[in-house]
């Protein structure tokens, strides 16, 4: 599916926009896990199935990246000044190997800033499994170009 | 350097921990962006040096996820149940190609469980620059066992 540059005035705000769905392979999980975030619930199939997941977990991070990657980047990265921060970043539920997730991203806050020319959005992204429970929310401030 | 160890029970509030410097090539900031957060500023040099930082910048999350991997997991990695969040998470400063970055972790909040063996910390990771100047500062909260 090819994604298309979306003008950064389109938003509107509390809008939901969708990013698409993605599934983790078990080497997925761990590639990235071992890369960044190297815990052993991550890396390792036995010792996960003995943690309080019971079984292998993706990195809470890979989530966001991936459909940060695939879902918003094509669309909004090319408006992209500068990331500002990142809040209420929750880990709700674990994501297993081959789970379906959804994710989708509303804009709950847009300042412009007609003078510089810049519009500040925060961006709260939401993913949910199958049965549409909520796996991690979190909140991007990012400052765009208008 | 080896980093070994440590017990969750040695920590101690508002007490910092190094988590060691680090400096990324120009080839470790576009690898780690072409598969995370391929933004051009990120991952092309001649556009960066359009952009706002006027030359190549790491990711924000690239940062953390070394000095986090390098430093913080091989003393508590082990001790880890689950991420519960982040907050605050504040992009201050870019990260430039060999810029020499130090990372210190400290304690903001301690919470022990004895019932359940569990103590919930609240690690407030400072990133700094050759000039002591704060670069990026965040809060991650993660339930340990005891």
């Amino acid at each position: 599916m090819t994604i298309e540059k979306r003008s950064i005035r389109e938003i509107e705000i509390n809008k939901g926009i969708d990013l698409g769905t993605v599934t983790l392979s078990e080497q997925e999980i761990i590639d990235y896990a071992l890369a960044n975030d190297p815990l052993e619930f991550h890396t390792n199939k036995k010792a996960a199935e003995q943690s309080i997941f019971k079984g292998l977990v993706a990195s809470g991070s890979q989530l966001f990246n991936i459909l940060h990657k695939r879902g918003w980047i094509p669309m909004f990265g090319h408006t992209v000044l500068c990331g500002l921060e990142v809040n209420h970043w929750k880990f709700l539920r674990p994501t297993y190997v081959n789970q379906q997730i959804t994710g989708v991203v509303i804009p709950i806050f847009i300042k412009e800033n007609p003078e510089k020319h810049t519009i500040v959005v925060t961006w709260k992204y939401e993913f949910r499994d199958e049965q549409k429970e909520l796996v991690q929310t979190m909140e991007v401030t990012v400052m765009h170009k208008n």
